[in-house]
């Protein structure tokens, strides 16, 4: 049984449908397609206002840095968790798009950065002192990468203290959709509406072959020029977009990204009570989606791996599992009958 | 009918056919999956060496970046043609990736760099002169950017001149297929024989969805780890790449890429003669693969433009045609009749 | 007799003593000290306006390659003459501190860019496809690489082309005062008034020990906090700046750096006419500087270079000889007489 | 009373002389002159060894950054001390010259690392981890940021761990000559001897105008051609170079440094007996070399600003006070006096 991670899973079969459908007659290169026009409407809906831009890619790490690079300049600093993915799994991704801007690392319990500590941060920053590196950006994850929520008013209190120190918001979406499911409000209400200026809009872990959408809200829309000539320098302008497009399409099609989100959360929470039952095993965080973070013995470790299970140590301690669209019941009960 | 590029061909069946098949069960992220071991596998055989190490894309540009990327430090400079993809056309990816590196331009009819021109190029080179920018690196594409072919002797002349000054090569094969079916050569009679280090090897003009493979040959594979790390860093190394590697087998598989090149030749070879036969129309460049260049009367250009064909002015004059796996000798007759 | 080049020459012996009367007491660090606010306060009586910013540097090549990386983004080019420094004698400066921008290279007599050159390159440009890199800067050098000069209406009708398509323009003034000398204009006449951006000034070569300060106009004044972060970032904020400023202050006082220029050209020009009585030999270009270009029999430069003359052989042909503020008329003759 | 920073003191009138001295006659570009070859030399023998290379810059962040860019490559990183002065005070030059390597910080108190702390880093690097970024130097300050020195001995344990698991070790010894004079070592037995391979060797805070020498010890001085490359690319290879380097010679001349930086150690442990009388006054760290930290009421601090003094707070709590090579007792006397 594999709870490796949410990537190692099949894309849904609706995705791959709909690429064999986007795959008739010629259509025109690097994002001027029929395809992607279509999906640009459709985020258009689903976020309940015109006034966006979008660029699909096929990885969440280029996602991340493409939509920094636009909004940190190489001389100024990214704010973000510890342990986000920016920082810890992206390969100095963010330095290497922004030309050397710095992540300046803020510590969390549950992976969430605090009002207060935020504000200790902003406190320290003086635009004047050209020694040190300021921050020009905010950048959070929902789901955080311990699995767990920032509600809506959390997220606007955090882009309220940066908004007024000038500093832009990126919001890295990698499992926006477990989010959603969870905290029961609309894409809007957790993104734009509390002040969220870039999204990295991810669907690779709810489903997808390989699709996480750039979608700049408000006056951040006015950088898509520019980023467009990084996506192209960066050879994230495929000249075929519609087979990433298309792919985005099917899943934001009656809901269906929130329908596979809201079946790997409730795997992941159906799992963490058969953990619990096992002596020895506990909660690091609470579970608000798709993954769980438990410690346990070292011995019960041991027979999960010998059992066949796949999942992996987290830096910091305990381990990670994690559910996908794919994950099934019965596939759970068995690998815990199995131990 | 559209005659703007290959890249506005869709993918061939058996490319999506391929997706959906490798979409069964949990895979490995980041290439650690059966299907990019087995297209590892599989182009040891076409090209007749185990000595090579690979890397899969979904991008030319990025493929191309990285590739030279390894071979190229910041402080030097890479010698391609004036005309170059990778000066015209990737909005400074090989100056991105490289962090800086020159491209050092080489004028030559058909696309082609001439033996002479790069001795001379060379002859000035003077490492010890820290002020001037030195090549590290010789970019050629073949089939030219002009649609012309180089020969594998015309390859390996010019390889020895930048061997002798201690430069690596570098082939652009975004058309390789068009031009090895053109030559009738074996893959490695072109490439790693004639002494080419690494190679950019397209199939997304070919036919696939996107898919542009990193070849390094001989000593080159061992930059391997270093071409991982900046695939990882530039978000190159999608999680779920066997949706990539899967391309690539099914086009691979009984020599169904040189079958779709060999047909997208024949059929840009019968275009060009039926374009001859219009009045004031000739050819620049002689059609030696899947394009043809040719200069045509204004009036006739409107009249192919207002009849509905797609096609583009070429810069430095002319026009380009481009056929694809999927162009059909009808719809060509179709379209030239319509004038 | 050392004819290699103006940063040969030692420092005029008043920038020598200015550091020392510099060197009293403590003083503010990182250009807040009172030395740099008098340099600025000379600066803009001498530019005759009160609407300028700037930074003074040691290196001609820093302050080229600053003053560009803020008027320049990554992903656009630089238009420049293709003898210029910044090409051909910067080691890639300008692609480093820009992030990767490309040069893009127009050729010219007498080192010159000609209007209708540049209205060729600039009708060619496309903003809107994204796949090509566009202009951002216009680069002009004045002294030119082949020590020739522009006239005032001939670079305002060049910036008037560049800002027409939304350029800036950068003048690199290695060799400003030599110029100035020869066209007997002000320094405002030659830069801001015919709307220079970004002004090298330089005045290493003039007579400083190492004195190159970037000058902003207007508008680009503005850039002027984005420089110093990038200054700080590239080692070019030493702590000790008065130092670097007070050889500035000691130049630019009565006109000293006028004078020295002057005695410079008029050294050239006294050793062109003598050099063009040895038979076979010819200028290449005219002699409106302190540099003579010239073409000799290879007989008459070995018979200098065994003479015990310095100089350098010029890449395109000829033979460079520089004359500096430090050139004695008795030298050059003694030189002539020894051959 | 200035306290604020050795780099707000003047240089020592050798210093000055020995400019006035080099400026006679012409001198090769660029640092093939003798005063830079004399420089070589003597630090030849300082260091005890011929197997070093060097180059001398006027920026302490300049050479921290280069001699950092040639040992580690883009996608790796930089571990050193949270407070390190390349994380805290060069606005990201690291990062700009390696291209976007990461700096991974430790703490420690007394600004130092601890080798059970760098132990528990470098245990959990997995190279073969693509999507983190390994480290591939270590950097060393000494003196500290905290004024405080690490012993022979202790690099040494450092250094070994480094080398163990394939790291360079970079020593900034901006403020070396003061820890060589508390330490009552050799340059050898502080550098090389302990494994050291690159050193930032600092003479501006000792008594120079800016004159900052990389040193590459053994292996390491194989780069030496990589670092000229970078150094002109960065503006770092000054035409004039003899100016920066006849300074580096008068310092190094019958061990003047060592009498300048023992001279202000005194200094600064004579002012921290003087200021530990004051009621409320403490040390935050010992006082071993040049610096002084210390809490001390906030009251007493307006009434050192009152009377005149400059100093600067410290971040992280606390206020620093620096004595140079100017510094006179006389003057701390009655600086304290008028308090």
């Amino acid at each position: 049984m594999d709870f490796s991670s949410d990537t190692s899973a099949p894309a849904h079969p609706a995705v791959i449908e709909a690429i064999g459908e986007a795959n008739t007659g010629q259509a025109s290169s690097y994002g001027a397609d029929h395809t992607t026009l279509a999906l640009e409407s459709r985020l258009k809906a689903i976020f309940e206002t015109d006034d966006l831009a979008i660029w699909p890619t096929a990885s969440g790490t280029a996602a991340n840095a493409l939509a920094l690079s636009v909004i940190c300049p190489s001389t100024h600093s990214i704010l973000c968790h510890s342990d986000a993915h920016i920082e810890q799994d992206e390969r100095g991704a963010p330095e290497f798009f922004t030309g050397g801007a710095k992540l300046h690392l803020i510590d969390g319990a549950n992976g969430k950065i605090t009002t207060s500590d935020l504000q200790s941060v902003l406190a320290t920053v003086d635009e004047r002192f050209v020694h040190a590196v300021p921050p020009a950006v905010l950048s959070l994850t929902n789901l955080t990468e311990w699995g767990t929520v920032y509600t809506p008013a959390e997220i606007g209190e955090l882009v309220k203290l940066a908004h007024g120190k000038g500093l832009k918001v990126h919001l890295d979406g990698a499992r926006l959709a477990n989010a959603l499911v969870t905290l029961r409000v609309s894409p809007a209400e957790l993104t734009w509406k509390v002040g969220v200026d870039v999204l990295t809009f991810g669907l690779t872990k709810t489903g997808a072959m390989g699709c996480e959408i750039i979608v700049f809200f408000g006056a951040a829309a006015d950088t898509i020029g520019a980023l467009k000539a990084r996506a192209k320098r960066s050879g994230h302008m495929p000249p075929k977009l519609r087979y990433i497009s298309s792919q985005g399409l099917a899943l934001l099609e009656n809901g269906l990204w929130l329908d596979l989100a809201g079946h790997a959360n409730a795997m992941a929470t159906a799992f963490s009570k058969r953990l619990l039952e096992l002596p020895g095993a506990s909660l690091i965080t609470p579970v608000e989606g798709n993954e769980v973070f438990a410690n346990i013995p070292g011995d019960l470790a041991e027979r999960m791996l010998s059992s066949g299970w796949t999942f992996y140590p987290w830096p910091g301690g305990g381990y990670r599992f994690v559910c996908a669209w794919s994950t099934q019941i019965e596939d759970i009960n068995a690998a815990f009958s199995a131990l």
